[in-house]
């Protein structure tokens, strides 16, 4: 692995923006308080030399060895007392660097065989750690805002907070919901699976896409990491234009792995393919935008039955309207869509041809 | 398919307390007004004969090609309208047999293309469904509660709810999020290789679990609806143990189909398999919390760090001695759990030799 | 559905060079002779008029409910032979009208509950069938080969020759292998996640790609059967590109449906569209082959070791040159093969910016 | 990690018969060979002593990133080479403690990037290697049988040889297919979601049953290795039976490992987990043989249509008899075949409540 230093320098090479680290990533588990503030003046000073600034600092609650029956929501109520302290730690070096977003990924979370507890235990458990964890940015006025990341298994078995959804769910029940959003992963969410923009729109749409993490990832897999756009170029087209469509103005972090078959040169090739990926399907968002045929096959998707009645806002007359309306579901059902052909441009748009 | 006055009769005599219907399974999507009223009353009688109850009522959104774009989430507004028209006499249906949970599955609400449409446009198109008929409830003084259920996919390529939790975020931003909570389904959420009392735990913990739909399935297929039990019984003993710990008092919907190498013998069968595998693992999840052995191993579990500090409530001197606490990790990770034990004798348990 | 009629006349107006059917898609299952003859009679003249050619034949064991325990390996023996004399008779049919190639897809032949019979004895069911039915085409000298088409679950819970390697397996056992080789199809490989291309070129390579069956597919759904190219770009890319490179000269059958959204129109936008992927692709194919950069980096990293010992063919000599090479693995390992820049640039190529 | 030695010790303590090893578990890859001699000497008295067999060796061709792309189909010829040389070894050392079968599982040997070669080429890279380490049994006396064990991912992306059946498949195109079987394992063919039992009986029917991996797993995921029946109850006990059934006489290996959350006592309770769930399964099938309910439900499902023409053997009478028989397929259609009740009472055997 990289050190610190030298991958700032990296990242600085290649025209990144910024960068993130967990805790440990910087700050050895074991070093010393002398040892951790020479690390870290050196790393605000490759930081400042090279550009690259830390909007988003987080926590290894995973790699060690203390964690393995969870954080948070351990059984044992030292390895939890143990969890919230490194973390408030981890918060106090992000804010040190600058981090306005911090990132909690509960990955030991979960179970290998739910005999160990009750998973409702294991909600209220988490809600406790992340009310306190609050409450302590509050206090140190840190200004953070939190960023749930969900995935559904690996490192455990089931991981308690599967999908963005269970996070998206899961916030409004917290103490301080309006600092707490959701951090969804290309590699989580389609390892179940699922649709990435999909869960990407519900967050963005409910005001909590506060970060996302870029990669990508085969479904049905273990957890790949890899360089965005490398497994699925649909998709990736996509999440680049919902993202550009609404205007989502966070960090575009890419949270991707190179091969193992890589070099250090290897390593710069894979980042530098991450961004001109997601340039190249910004390019091919707005392009999609501006083609008339595309456009005219959404538009008359949209339009056959404007004269049907609102159901916008309740009322003793709307209801009315709504139940006496004259709808012909044969009728309805008879048009054709032209999804076809409009998946077959979008295609076409994303293979250059257009 | 059997006549629904058919299907309560078969239901009263393997021993059923309840019997649910989509709108269309019990009135012809065609029929006239009369031929609606005399079927309800055929129903409803053979309902009263066989001491079977109407607990809950739904509507198909999916069955007709009117909704092959999606139902409230549909592009052209006056498939929208129908959806709606078609769910509030759907209601008044239910109503008049007494149900008092309305069960959503919005099997249609999503794509094959995300050209279609931009996906926080559905969320929109969904809140406003559901915020109307949530008044159209209360305007009628119905007395309903709304029962969301998520599915990945099938019949559509990616369904917009995929998760329950996907819905537990978006009660949060109705109208009327008191009214509204969700309905799991076993096989949905196995599809996707989630773990589904994980789901349903949070559903509980949030007093969001109206209603629970028990079949069974494997990960990653088409929707199979097997019978409770027939495919993974640990799961199935997890899910009987959670709803008997916390005391869920709902209906225990069996929404499943027999195999088609059945004729009405083994469909017979089929239910009464449903029922039995429910109370067998009911009567063993009793005896795994009499089992000495199995409460010792949880219990070390968790009380190994008893003198650890608490953060369950916020103050600075939490605060401090979160901080301030000396817990060495490598102490906190020698210690053996006993899971691999636990979980051993748990199978043991299932497979009744203990 | 079309009318076989119909549906030449459009495949001939969008520019197809076959077409294939089963049995019963162009003969009712109940048809009488007289009618059948009629059909074929009307079918063949089609044919002739719009210039479309019938390269393959199948027959449908799958459909009708007698399937519903399997038809070769059903447990009833009545079934069994029905499903023989059915296949018979679609020979019959296919030979009629010029077809020389017979795909055998098994739907039906598997379990939803493994208590049913011994899985070894299905595959000796199936033996019995398939040999049988070659016997039958060298009697009526039909010059058929047989293509046998996996698929891992759906209609069935689980297909008891799940992947094209089960049936690859398979074939050396039977009594005629040499008439016997498979038909591939992308939805039924990718379906359980694997490699679709890996599959077709073993079977290539092992002289048994007898047909192929190009559609799209996301892992772990239903069978989706999606316009070719819909779902997965790059793995279209790598599939074509296999079959262009080693110069495969069988039918490219599209075996796929359009969305449920289309009118007339859209299907035959969805037919264009799926031959102009594959068009696009291999293009693409030979832009990727004749590009510099991305062969200078294949190259390399096939030739660093060129000093090594062979073992193509074994000797006491060669024995003894491998055993005591020099060969250094810390070396060996710390060569970067440049990878992620090849994918990249793959990646390109396929989105048509190089 | 345990020391082998004391490995050993631990298997004697819980009742193993034997115990299986890659090299470099047992020697260091850079062990002298001083190292090696008295390293192996003393395995071999830890074996002697605890009463432990040796029947089965195997290489690692996966942990030393001389292997990042592949080892037999590496691109390297020198890669390729040390990999044969480093099995040759293995072979030498398995063959000194007495082992029989020798497992090959290619973990390496696929791609991130299906640009690296053409897969066809691989297949052609894995017969050169397999042949020549057959050549070097024959020619070493060494007695081999090698069993080769498929993957579909991980650590690669995609592995070539993805399940049992491709394996299968690749056998009879070898220079010595007699030599060369398969090696099962439970987690591999269920990442795929794909039938175990099913891939187990083709390989038994085919004679090429020469190793089993027991282990448990969830399908979609990364490789679990879970204790034995720790994750699908029904489906271990369909295996067992049918190993047991078919009287399968090789080793019972199980390759599995504890949950991170065990200390030493905890792996003894897993290693005595999966011998003691393999019995109480042997014993659950054969109560299952002998439930006269459940053999009447599968007697009556086969001797429906014993009247039926046989197709076992061709000749012109047959042929015409097949042809020729009155089979109404609506009456073979509408007959119960009683699945749904032999399911759930063979449920209920597992459940020992039968």
């Amino acid at each position: 692995m990289l050190d610190p230093v030298d991958a700032v320098a990296m990242l600085g090479e290649v025209g990144a923006w910024g960068v993130n680290f967990h805790d440990n990533d910087l700050v050895p588990i074991d070093a010393t308080p002398a040892d951790r503030d020479r690390i870290v003046t050196a790393f605000r000073r490759a930081c400042e030399k090279h550009g690259i600034v830390v909007p988003m600092a987080t926590v290894s609650l995973f790699s060690d060895p203390v964690f393995k029956d969870g954080a948070f929501t351990a059984n044992d109520p030292a390895v939890r007392a143990y969890a919230v302290q490194k973390t408030m730690r981890a918060m106090d070096l992000g804010a040190e660097l600058g981090a306005k977003t911090f990132v909690l990924w509960g990955g030991r979370e979960g179970t290998e065989t739910d005999a160990c507890r009750r998973p409702d235990e294991a909600v209220k458990r988490l809600r406790e750690a992340i009310d306190f964890l609050c409450e302590y940015s509050i206090d140190r006025a840190y200004g953070y805002r939190f960023a749930l990341e969900a995935k559904p298994n690996e490192p455990r078995g089931d991981i308690y907070m599967a999908t963005t959804g269970n996070y998206l769910g899961f916030i409004p029940t917290l103490g301080h919901p309006d600092l707490v959003g959701v951090n969804p992963e290309v590699a989580h969410e389609t390892m179940a699976g699922l649709n990435f923009t999909h869960a990407v729109a519900q967050a963005w749409e409910a005001g909590k896409l506060f970060h996302i993490d870029l990669n990508d990832q085969v479904s049905g897999r273990y957890d790949q990491d890899f360089r965005f756009g490398a497994a699925n170029l649909k998709a990736s087209f996509f999440l680049v234009k919902f993202l550009e469509d609404v205007g989502y103005d966070g960090p575009r972090h890419f949270d991707a792995h190179a091969y193992r078959t890589e070099d250090y040169e290897g390593v710069k090739e894979f980042a530098r393919g991450c961004m001109r990926t997601y340039l190249i399907m910004k390019e091919k968002a707005m392009r999609w935008n501006a083609d008339a045929e595309i456009q005219a096959i959404v538009k008359a998707a949209h339009e056959a039955g404007q004269a049907a009645p609102s159901f916008a806002k309740y009322s003793s007359g709307q209801r009315d309207a709504v139940l006496d309306a004259p709808l012909d579901r044969t009728v309805l059902a008879a048009r054709g869509l032209g999804y076809e052909k409009l998946d077959q441009l979008t295609n076409e748009i994303i293979l250059g041809i257009r």
